[in-house]
């Protein structure tokens, strides 16, 4: 099969997108239903029909790009990422499984072969949590792993809520027709940057992605008793601040406690008011993440923590409440996905490693409706959510090329 | 002696004072130089010279409201506090010494009691960092504490420096002038709010400050590697969250190992970045407050504490810098002082309490040049720097009682 990925091509399309942003370049910013976030989709839809793909779009904005098989009824073959960026971020995080899914439809209908399945990219809304707080919102709702009332409770810091800022931008469909039908896909693989530098630091070329890690992930909110920094005395304190000097540091006690490499624990917001040198803090707001991917050792993990916890709120006299983000399930990948990547890999005869992705992609949500993997590739000293993020377009092409193969083998599966 | 304090008046002069303010009543919001101080300022010349006191002003706007003496030339009696206020705090923290200094002043020039030394009003300019992040701006400058270089060198956060300020609201002679000249005063006493429940809860009614905490306080500036929650394992971790809990965990340790009640160690200070739920913290810039009335015992703590963040540093693979903001030295009061405070309060047959001053003072520095003690008086739940911070006025004109026996005391000694 001759199989061509036009990288030139693709490579000036990832610099074009990237000029769709709220920051100046090489920073890119592209928060959900922007000005710039609009503009970005309304090119990509451009792209989709030059290249002769079929086009549409849901109640959410997630964006089906598809290129029909010969047996169209069949359940679909699915690929895809994102397109929205935090605030200050690069260039290739979602945006290579987006645009390289793209490039893969286009080199199968260039190369002439008609797949039986049909095969589509999807372009999720809002992978990232920026605007409304929570990350992967377009694929939660696809897969119908979460209440819609939830989604229309969300608001972003201007205090709009989901329903008024997607009718805003045109999208007014009810959010009950966003939900995938049974067996919409046949299998879905997301192509993506490996965001860490295992890849580069061992040379290999390619990442086949067995398992996604999930965060359980929750606030604490701990509320002591202020007071004058010389005034008070120290028998009695209630400070804030140091019971959660104590919840950070087991944290990570309750991380390394597994005994498994794959346990992680970060407290990576700690907010203290009043916030004065001379003032004894008499609240903070924590946000801990804690992730792992099996699920079981994952929650002992949490467990540990919010035991200690209540003996910290108790010994310093703090009071303590919870309020839990999200604990989602983590995903396995599909074997028979993972031997179609492998099988890639070999025919290309380059590189790879079996790994784990230890950051959430949408893929984590799509494997609760459709078997699931990922492949990732190399991801310059694993910088990703800078300015200076950087993929290399060999390996990009490259990346772009094992998920095409793929998606033919599946294709005929 | 017929000493009369016209408690009303003293009262309708501090509430009036209270409504020059940029914050609604009853909070109290006065920034050094701003429209509202100089109002509040001009205002109380007006009472100076309706007093028929003689008034000036250095360089600072540190304001002197003098009785003259029979003696004219010998050094005189001080007394005085603050009248700037911190955003959204009360009425009466400093203001009861500069409006109470006046009211002794008027009521021993209405007894007809001529003193021996004159008796002297101070209104210290910025007590509070408000404006230009340094406290005890005006008292530093009068008793020679700060170089003058460091004094030019403040900014506000408009990017203003001090020359700039004060020229714009009309002081221009040369900073140099600020600088008290030798025995300037005989002794200083300052009248103020406890700031601290002790008066309230012995239901005593004066509070005789045999010593003024001083704090050191210093930045610590911690910098780690940041990363993703998730894809960056445990092991290797360079997490300036996790250092910071050890080191505000160390001041606590360190302020209790002296084993004296009067260390105290507080960090009231703790950013983050880039404060992100999923993100490793990279940064860490930590405000950190300890203090006592014993100097070494003070410099023990914190060399402990320095000593902690060498060893955290290292373990963590952290850089830390530390930034001194100050370290003053606390100070005693002065026998003789005390002796007349002591002696006011059998003539008044009231009740008393000796204690220690452990918020910091313009008389800290006066300290560095003339004998110095305070009187405190009993302040409602030790509540300042709040807007429902009160004290009682007959509280407050028993306080000004025993500050203008006291000065007619120590002035013909």
């Amino acid at each position: 099969m001759n199989l061509q990925i036009d990288s030139s091509k693709l490579m000036a399309e990832l610099k074009h997108l990237s000029t769709f942003s709220d920051a100046p370049s090489p920073a890119v910013t592209r928060i959900l239903w922007t000005e710039q976030d609009m503009k970005a989709r309304a090119w990509l839809k451009g792209l989709a029909l030059e290249a002769g793909l079929h086009y549409r779009e849901d109640a959410l904005g997630n964006t089906f790009i598809r290129l029909k098989g010969s047996q169209p009824d069949l359940p679909a073959i699915g690929t895809g990422s994102h397109t929205d960026a935090i605030p200050f971020s690069g260039m290739y995080d979602g945006t290579v499984g987006v645009l390289g899914g793209l490039e893969a439809l286009r080199a199968i209908k260039r190369s002439g072969v008609k797949a039986k399945r049909s095969l589509e990219v999807l372009m999720f809304t809002a992978e990232e949590p920026t605007r409304f707080g929570l990350g992967c919102l377009g694929s939660r709702v696809l897969a119908g792993a979460i209440e819609l009332e939830k989604i229309r409770a969300l608001k972003d810091s201007d205090g709009i809520d989901v329903e008024t800022a997607r009718g805003k931008v045109g999208y007014t469909a009810p959010l009950e027709t966003v939900l995938l039908p049974k067996n919409y896909y046949a299998a879905f693989v997301e192509l993506h940057i490996e965001q860490a530098p295992l890849l580069e630091q061992e040379k290999l070329q390619i990442g086949v992605v067995n398992a996604i890690a999930a965060p359980a992930s929750f606030f604490v909110h701990l509320e002591g008793e202020g007071g004058h920094a010389g005034a008070r005395l120290m028998p009695g304190r209630r400070d804030a601040l140091l019971a959660a000097a104590e919840i950070a540091l087991a944290v990570e006690t309750a991380a390394l406690a597994t005994d498994a490499i794959d346990t992680v624990g970060t407290t990576g917001l700690l907010e203290i008011h009043p916030a004065a040198i001379n003032s004894i803090p008499s609240k903070a707001k924590m946000g801990i993440d804690i992730r792992d991917i099996d699920g079981s050792r994952r929650d002992q993990a949490v467990n540990q923590v919010l035991e200690t916890i209540k003996k910290v709120a108790a010994k310093r006299n703090v009071q303590a409440s919870i309020e839990l983000i999200n604990a989602d399930p983590p995903a396995q990948s599909d074997p028979r996905i993972l031997e179609a990547i492998r099988s890639s890999i070999a025919t290309m005869q380059i590189s790879s490693l079996e790994m784990v992705s230890r950051a959430y992609h949408d893929s984590l949500f799509m494997a609760r409706v459709c078997p699931m993997a990922m492949i990732f590739i190399p991801c310059r000293g694993g910088i990703s959510h800078r300015p200076d993020e950087f993929a290399a377009p060999q390996d990009i092409a490259r990346g772009v090329e094992v998920l095409a193969r793929t998606m033919l083998t599946l294709a005929e599966q």
